[in-house]
């Protein structure tokens, strides 16, 4: 868990869809731990029906609930704004791109509808949101020192094993829409980590595990205190060497 | 050459995008080489506007221009009716997905349409027409012997080397809706090949190298000729040990 103890020297952690699932407990586990950033924005397309979420922020003071919906850009630039209002000129620190659905359909029941949907929501969501969060990330970045990591500016992209394309033909998961929107996102991983290694931004793509969450199913292996606990650990000692890379929950690569 | 000489024993060879570029020199080089297939159906948005795939047509009887928009499923159905009439019970034996589109756009200018309307040319289309003439490549694999290959039956995906995950770090094109869409393109590949092998149906992705057309531009290194004929020869020569596979112009493998 040593990893995880670097988020007591980062300002601000934007967690998207926080209302469920892997989301919410990531914002749990970052407010209740003795690691707990400046401030935890947790974002959710309706805040108003996210009621685990609102009793989280009622009991710890640094999470923050901002209205998100991931696939519409007007609500993207929107809450923007209001973590630029939350954070001021410290800037956004830590950016986890964690909003995703699983669009199920097999090589017989997928339509172009659902490949589109699924695409929209786990790959090019995240583009957008970091495209729209750059200046917040540049203004954390440039007050951080030298090297990379959440104490300066990072991204990070909750990505699948199921993204993997080589692995692809080992694996008896047939799910097109939501296998191939997780590759996309890894490509997606890379190309942003090109655009903002000047910047000195970190960006990287991280497999959760297979977790026991309404999109996961019961049959999953991994509880979401366990997987969330591995998760902050690797996310929190990222370093330079993990630029553009894509880790499981032991920090080790993942194949393409 | 010699894989090319395998078209010989392909019944029928269909290209999709065959208007310009690649794909009009892939039917221009089955037609007029030693090897044509027995049917060569080439498709098109517009047959009335592409004058040099009319020109072809006139010239080699077994070229068949067919109507086909590939982002519409009801003109894949009624383009699989009319593939269905023109090559009967015999099936198709070589489906080359290559129709494709660039939707130039860097990091400051990527919008979420530019990367769904490149994904859905790209990546879905692809899996769509697939999934539609899957009758038609079934007839054809269950009257071809054992083993695979375009003798029997196979799906060619025309993608690209700026569709590798790993190697996207390394190069200075930023494209971003190309490079997503063709790393989605992989993972389809991939993922039909798990569903087509039952039926002895090959599938696989080829890149055809930086070609001197519309899309590749004056300065690539390659005439669509020699990428064409290249081409032919690696598609020709696949047997069941390429099912699944990524393959650069020389037949070797590409990482994802």
């Amino acid at each position: 868990m040593s990893g995880a103890m670097n988020f007591r020297k980062c300002g601000s952690v934007l967690v998207t869809g926080a209302s469920r699932g892997i989301g919410l407990q990531l914002v749990d586990s970052l407010a209740s731990g003795a690691f707990s950033p400046g401030k935890i924005i947790a974002t959710t397309r309706n805040p108003s029906s996210a009621q685990k979420l609102q009793k989280l922020a009622e009991k710890y003071p640094n999470i923050h609930i901002i209205t998100l919906d991931v696939v519409n850009q007007d609500s993207i630039e929107k809450s923007a704004e209001e973590v630029g209002l939350l954070v001021q000129d410290k800037g956004l620190n830590c950016l986890i791109n964690n909003a995703g659905i699983n669009v199920s359909a097999d090589f017989q029941s997928v339509t172009a509808e659902k490949m589109i949907e699924n695409f929209h929501t786990n790959a090019v969501s995240p583009l957008m949101i970091t495209k729209t969060f750059l200046p917040l990330l540049k203004a954390a970045a440039s007050r951080g020192g030298a090297g990379m990591g959440i104490q300066k500016a990072a991204v990070i992209n909750i990505g699948s094993l199921l993204g993997s394309v080589e692995l692809a033909m080992d694996s008896s998961f047939r799910w097109y829409p939501y296998r191939v929107s997780k590759s996309a996102l890894n490509m997606v991983s890379r190309c942003m980590a090109v655009d903002l290694e000047a910047d000195g931004i970190l960006c990287m793509a991280v497999h959760p595990g297979w977790v026991r969450t309404d999109m996961g199913g019961v049959q999953a292996p991994l509880t979401p205190e366990d997987s969330v606990a591995s998760l902050l650990s690797v996310i929190g000692g990222l370093t330079e060497k993990d630029h553009g890379s894509f880790l499981n929950l032991t920090g080790e690569p993942l194949p393409w």
